[in-house]
């Protein structure tokens, strides 16, 4: 019995005058013991059920799904949610333009707000006091403050071209060191650096994009380097939040020793799929059958490593020793290869279930958690003996959120 | 009014017969909207008293001491504290022996076992379930089952001295990818990694250190390497986890470009005072007012940084921009400075208030909790503005533990 139960039993008892249920102490402390079984906040991983517009609630620790969906969430396509670093509340935005507020606790939602028509991303800022969401319609960033679900600003992503204001699209929302937010205008082609105040927000940049067109961005877990992936190009633009002065750099992720054919058109990866481990950082390549392995800091290309198929995630161990990568197509997206991030090789393949979406490892990498969309199922695999220790089934499951990421830069 | 509060309330109600209280539906509204508003887990920090044997309760984010002690301790000299990765239960190891429970919601101590009559470090593995207790009388590892704080196995610290089976005190307990505990053998000087089960605990291997008289050890953030320092030896030996046929190296702290008194008697730092940033260790140097700098991953001595005194801990922050420094004497000991990583300058110095003992970034590295033992007090430092945002009187303040490390590597 939870707390919410309680508060129910309780109304009920007095209304109808009937309070035997409390005269027993050992029933109250049955229920503590209740409680206290039922496990922390701490383990509580939120997933996504795209179709049925729903979160599912599973606890790694104890290994059960916990009872009851969160549901009417909107559009659950991309949708991001991030957690207050108290772990009071998560945050969901969708792709309907709402924002929802999940009380970590009860897993009831407890508000809600339009930013817009339709957003993408989400970030929350350094010190947990504000939320960003990135908007489609119309174009711009709005900044929330966390404790109230108040907009504080709308902010239009405003740029000029051809002499007329317009209003571009904003994506790649984020949140940086110097409790900032950073995200890019998708029309307007320019990195923005904001920075959120209870009296509104500021721009501290704008930074001009060198290719047009972007559509996505990510920042490393250190919070020191922003970078935007720009449609039918090669190249990547990158810019040194510790050392703005520097300016945008390009980075080309072709292999020079590679010849490519100019007429085939480029298609570059989800920016959220790359994973920075240590000193490298490994990007699945789109369309190709391996992963491009890129130095830290410069994002010179340093060499590939061949896959069974076409990758479509890289997520990184908390130790940084080995990256887990999932497929696309048919005949690969059941599997997961691991690579070991010193030999560049791979070290196992693992079969996971039909259409692998989302993986996520447990704080200190002792578990990942992957859904499997076509086989709804949530999967956990012991990232130490490779064994799949537990199944879930769930409906439609994509996106995975541990409420660890309130602990995370730039998620 | 909390759960327990309510519980309490409603067997009064019931044993009075009196159900009044619990008419008004809005009343438990009430105490709903208390207990969101007290905060979540996520931001409570456990501060050491160190005089009073007590544990104060700081909630970060709302920025106050939450009411009550948890007294009655034991000894709280370098007492250390591990949370369940799911955030119910903090576990306290004291010098006297005991290992404290306690109730992450109620901050109540719930049970407490003895280890030995004198205990030091305790780890918490990996995947949760297991604890790890250092033993000094009578020498050994305690593993407990986390769930139920019964003790698994006592793993005497045995070693073989001139034909006789001796045992030896043990310190520098840590958690480790694989689901490990390593530690290292005072008088046996021999490194032990063991990997606990429900049936007991296997020593995977023991390993001779190149130097006696080890006295204390510490983990890189990434698990990998293990180091541990010999008393009266400016050497160190480090262990590289992922490969242990590579065998155990020594490393020296001694920059090569200075000449040093070969008579003088060579003091090493607290290993936990050393700070991993990237591709840089900083180690503060003890009785001289230098920071030593080191290669990460080979150890090898790259240079040093002048302090204004003898530093005693660095702390790198969560981005690896930063390590900021405290000192030890009457002159220095209320000051902090910071370094900045990338130039290995002090690019500041904080006065924060006498004796500083711990300093500890909050997750996203927002801010800086500070404990002035002297000054009996806890002080939030803002690590965006170096402007001090809170301070909380408490009684002689010393170890600081937020909650978040249940989800950090070797803590």
């Amino acid at each position: 019995m939870n707390r919410r139960a309680v508060f129910a039993l309780a109304s009920l008892v007095a209304t109808a005058g009937l309070f035997a249920a409390f005269a027993d102490d050992a029933d109250s402390q049955a229920a503590a013991k209740a409680e206290v079984e039922r496990g922390g906040v701490g383990a509580r991983v939120f997933v996504v059920e795209r179709e049925t517009s729903s979160l599912a609630v599973y606890d790694f620790h104890q290994r059960e799904l916990l009872p009851g969906r969160i549901g009417k969430l909107g559009n659950l396509r991309h949708a991001t949610m991030v957690f207050t670093p108290d772990l009071r509340h998560g945050f969901l935005a969708t792709r309907s333009g709402k924002i929802s507020r999940i009380d970590l606790q009860t897993h009831e939602k407890t508000s809600e707000v339009y930013g817009s028509k339709n957003s993408i991303d989400n970030a929350i800022s350094q010190d947990g006091r504000f939320l960003a969401v990135g908007e489609y319609d119309p174009g711009g960033l709005t900044v929330l403050d966390s404790r109230t679900l108040k907009i504080i600003h709308r902010l239009p992503g405003t740029f000029e071209a051809e002499g007329k204001q317009l209003l571009s699209r904003v994506t790649g929302v984020v949140d940086a060191p110097g409790n900032r937010f950073v995200c890019v205008l998708m029309e307007g082609a320019e990195i923005w650096i904001v920075k959120p105040s209870a009296e509104g927000v500021e721009i501290e940049a704008k930074i001009k994009t060198p290719h047009p067109k972007p559509y996505d961005a990510m920042i490393t877990p250190d919070g020191r380097y922003y970078l935007v992936g720009h449609l039918g190009s090669e190249h990547v633009s990158m810019i040194d939040l510790r050392d703005l002065k520097a300016g945008v750099k390009s980075v080309s992720l072709r292999d020079p020793s590679q010849v490519y054919d100019e007429k085939t058109p480029v298609k570059l990866p989800h920016m959220a799929s790359w994973a920075v481990a240590g000193q490298q950082v490994f990007v699945p390549l789109v369309g190709q059958s391996r992963l491009a392995v890129l130095e830290a800091g410069t994002f010179a290309f340093k060499r590939s490593i061949p896959l069974r198929g076409h990758p479509v995630y890289a997520v990184c161990s908390p130790t940084g020793a080995e990256v887990w990568v999932s497929f696309s197509g048919e005949k690969d997206d059941a599997f997961v290869q691991v690579i070991d991030t010193e030999t560049c090789q791979v070290k196992r393949s693992l079969e996971v279930g039909k259409r692998i979406y989302h993986m996520d490892f447990t704080p200190r990498g002792s578990h990942v958690l992957i859904t499997a969309n076509q086989a709804n199922q949530l999967v956990l695999v012991n990232a130490n003996t490779y064994q799949i220790e537990d199944r879930q089934d769930l409906r439609s499951p994509s996106g995975v959120f541990g409420v660890w990421r309130a602990f995370k830069i730039g998620l």
